[in-house]
């Protein structure tokens, strides 16, 4: 008997025999846990949080290293505690020796500067007894006088230090104004800075932004904390509607999560929170929600609807966020319950491509937003294509972190792999498990209904499975191989499946064919990585010319900061949004039909639900 | 370690550790001992007497302020008393802050209501397949639609409650709108209601009003719990100076006895705070800052100015108060450092009084604040007459609660008095003190420099102090005298001369003399228990013609309730409060001159710095 651990925010699932430490486990299995001392319980390094499950009860060690209320929280020493039931792990990037890879480059887009705040300097008289105005009286005088700027208001918050900090400064500052509010001051010299974060269900990108220049100072990827408890947004709603206790303690790990990466993009350009006088967050419609303490309910249930749709600018302490004084946070506007701010901005960073012709645009995730632009006009729809690319569901899945395996060729009977920083192998993610597809398809190890045949050498049959070996035992001493099971390839072909027949339904609601395509835009993390030959020989994506295809990264994450740097473009990402036909996929008729044939492994075209072999 | 403290009458056991005084453990709890100096043992208000337990020795502050006997019977200052084991002590309602008469009826000015949030009946269409639009969308539209209401924003906290909201009320709902943004929803039906707040130093007045109909649904006054951290706004911007904590301890005190008045407020009205979707605070400076949590130390050292004076309107939950969803709390604007909005609040609801005319108009208090117009020209000046009036430095003074003696005759050497509720004589309060000094002077027992006579019976001399005895001994069974000592005389002599000196100030710097007062507005609560004519024979108000004088109660209350119904009033306000014209008291040419002359008993004329016995 052995109890099943899993290991977020990695996304590895391992068998755990009794009597054996969580440290263990995942040393078995070549998982990243942190541990300085060797497993002796005095570094400290190997803390981990037990978010569901049972484990042996705290050691003396523990005992001394945590306060009661931590361990209640469940916060444990990987080498000391010892699982009695099936368990769930959060694992916090101190614990771990390496990171998840999180990507945050892209397309890059010009903007030119219109921002939402500007920067002034003033220079004030102190108060005297003929000149006894209140101190911020003096600098809405001086901003009046000398820049022309006539305020209306002042931030409370503003209010609340000025007095002091005009004395301590001489009565010299930089005053931060938005649309006619002062909204922040601070001491001379003080940049005026932005911040974009692209709010995703696994990673967040951060980009700290000169707002004057346009110029990114700083990018940063971090993983989500919320992973742990749900890796799609559906369990994640799920634990919200369940729990309320959960869905606060949700939203203080992505907001707490957001305020780390705002501080420590500020260490690495040198800068101050509290220059940070404007932000834009884009995530999809539940991250968003779920960021901004919003209700989900409705979007668990037909017909999914959000809790608001259009852009909206909160004052960044009503999201918990630690910014200059009174400054607001702008959320680009969602589209529909499954198709979010995220999509807005990508749309946005990649207008330049869609302006004409007729253009389809991805974002790949647990979650994929499609959509199709002809002449200009935009459908959109949303495709439930579930973890599989994130590693989830999948036998040796993992998400994208050293060791896992990115890229596979078969040949000749032979794997030839690269894993993420060239770490010995852990296990496999999506690009990896996409191109292992591919390759085996081609191979004649799968048919085209996914079936594995059972005559090559690397497919074996274990306790009644039919997996096919990508690291052997021998290939990795004392670990246990690393797989893809018949029932893993099954799970891929839903998971493409939805994607392609969400293409196909778009496609014929704007009542074109997949040959017409004139570009296909693919964004994301996931889909800047993906071999797209390989998609289009597992029959994720239509069979074009590869010249057609271009990946262009987070595109979410610039379109976040050209939002950032200009209101014109803030204007642009509203209209772009109010204009999309979000189109419903589910019970839309034909779609099961389409959603079949779509599961087909090879290069094929697909017309409603029939399959013809690519030319 | 902590030893037990239990406050009788009040039946509280509250836990004190050793090393912190008697007051400092009332604080803890919030326990209502009186301390008009804030804890340096000089104001003698925080009188307790221990029944059981041991404490600390009399320190020389105590020595000086009791005799023997009253130190054998356990009396002892709660500043100055550190237990060293459990113990009882007995709190007289002398002591007590809490049960004081607080006055919130006064002037009744009609205002055509013109609120500043709107309420409108929205019905809206459930979500469905084919109308797939965010539920605060459907509001929108159809405050549009059917309101032609075009909202700009959504508030935060209405989003976040929203959706479920729409759903158990069958979308149906009442909303509220400001300023073009949705700031509340509640189910119908729902009033539209405001809060008006008149915060004093010492008293807080709150009115429950229907901003339809301009309709006070109800009033109440409250003691403002700041006051054991001291009587005066001085000592409590001191002990914010001396100890942030403080500093949020005072604010978080007035903000959660707001929210409780404004619950009660609606328990009384049959209503729900979810209901008050505006509010109207004024307060003198320090008070609007205390509340707002601005920094104060510009107000305490010259040249006295406050951060901010232009009107503000703050989140109601950025200022810690539990209104409806977004609502906004308006406070009117200051005009100095310690003429604060009011005073605005004042001059606002008596217009109609200084419209024509030379007027003066007097808030008396700790600080006594003082409007002179002519011809609708407004110069006000604050005068620090200190905490007389409030019963505070004076040996058996109290506030205006139960048992104080309010009026005082004297006929024929007897005392005739009367109390507050008829309840047997516990002290003397500001309106008594006025009244006996002024028969005090008129039966020859005062001289016109204040000096007391030794021949009248009444006239004792204890511990080389000299006495008026108001109830002596015989007449109060097992307690001491009341008595008005030649030292409480002094007192008021110097609480009323900075209030007759700052009225000769003005009327110099409109060059007016007092006989050219067509009126005189006296404001406040204690202003409005006086008797006019012992003001005038004390020496604090000019020998005018009573008819000319007019006691209007809480006028600042009124003026909150007329800027809550109505946008023109606020507006009015802010011209009012932008047109006057300030004159600073402290170190003005011959104040002090006119300060020595205004400390003379009995009716006279001032003119620069000379007295001149009045027709």
């Amino acid at each position: 008997m052995s109890f099943l651990i899993d290991f977020e925010p990695l996304g590895r699932r391992v068998a755990c025999p009794p009597g054996r430490s969580l440290m263990d486990c995942a040393r078995s299995q070549g998982i990243g846990v942190s541990s300085v001392c060797g497993g002796h319980g005095t570094c400290n390094s190997c803390k981990v949080q037990v978010v569901r499950g049972a484990v042996s009860p705290p050691t003396p060690v523990e005992l001394k290293t945590f306060q009661q209320h931590e361990l209640q929280a469940g916060w444990r020493l990987a080498c000391q505690a010892l699982p009695e039931s099936d368990c769930k792990l959060h694992v916090p990037p101190e614990s771990m020796t390496a990171a998840q890879r999180t990507q945050v480059e892209g397309l890059e887009v010009a903007v030119t500067p219109q921002p939402a705040v500007s920067a002034f300097s003033v220079d004030l008289a102190a108060p005297s007894s003929d000149d006894l105005r209140a101190d911020s009286q003096r600098v809405v005088d001086a901003l009046k006088e000398y820049h022309g700027v006539e305020c209306r208001a002042v931030d409370v918050d503003v209010l609340r230090t000025l007095s002091d900090r005009l004395r301590s400064w001489d009565w010299k500052a930089q005053v931060f104004v938005r649309e006619r509010e002062l909204i922040s001051v601070a001491g001379r010299p003080a940049r005026l800075l932005g911040l974009a974060v692209d709010l995703g269900s696994t990673k967040i990108a951060g980009y700290l932004v000169d707002l004057l220049t346009g110029q990114t100072l700083a990018a940063r990827g971090v993983t989500n904390p919320q992973v742990s408890y749900g890796e799609d947004v559906i369990s994640r709603i799920n634990q919200t509607l369940k729990s309320p206790t959960d869905g606060r303690r949700l939203r203080e790990l992505v907001i707490e999560a957001i305020n780390q990466l705002a501080a420590e993009l500020c260490r690495q350009a040198a800068a101050t929170v509290e220059e940070i006088a404007d932000a834009v967050i884009v995530g999809n419609t539940a991250m968003h929600h779920l960021a901004l303490g919003l209700p989900v309910g409705q979007l668990a249930q037909a017909p999914f609807v959000p809790a608001v749709s259009q852009a909206l600018d909160i004052r960044a302490r009503d999201a918990g966020l630690r910014l200059a004084a009174g400054t607001c946070v702008h959320f680009l506007p969602n589209i529909a319950g499954f198709v979010g701010a995220d999509h807005v901005a990508m749309l946005l960073a990649t207008q330049a491509g869609w302006a004409t012709g007729n253009v389809l645009l991805l974002d790949i995730g647990t979650n994929t937003e499609v959509s199709l632009v002809r002449d200009g006009e935009i459908a959109a729809a949303s495709c439930a294509s579930g973890p599989a690319f994130e590693g989830g569901h999948i036998q040796d899945g993992m998400r994208a972190a050293a060791g896992a395996i990115e890229r596979v060729r078969l040949d000749n009977g032979t794997v030839q792999y690269e894993t993420i920083d060239g770490a010995p192998p852990v296990g496999i993610c999506g690009s990896g498990i996409l191109d292992a597809i591919a390759q085996m398809h081609l191979a004649g190890v799968l048919d085209d209904t996914g079936r594995m045949a059972n005559r090559h050498p690397r497919v074996r049959s274990r306790d009644g499975r039919i997996e096919f070996v990508l690291v052997g035992e021998n290939e990795r001493p004392e670990r246990r191989a690393i797989v893809l099971t018949q029932k893993d390839v099954r799970e891929l072909q839903l998971a493409k499946a939805a994607i392609r027949a969400g293409i196909q339904m778009l496609l014929e609601a704007s009542r074109l064919v997949e040959k017409e395509l004139d570009r296909v835009i693919i964004a994301g993390a996931f889909g800047s990585y993906i071999d797209v030959a390989s998609a289009i020989t597992a029959g994720m994506l239509p069979p074009l010319l590869l010249d057609r295809f271009k990946q262009v990264g987070n595109a979410a994450g610039m379109g976040a900061r050209m939002a950032l740097v200009s209101r014109a473009e803030r204007e642009k990402a509203a209209r772009i949004a109010s204009g999309v036909r979000y189109v419903e996929l589910s019970g839309a008729a034909g779609f099961s039909r389409t959603f079949t044939a779509a599961t087909y492994l090879g290069r094929y075209q697909l017309t409603g639900g029939k399959r013809k072999e690519a030319g």
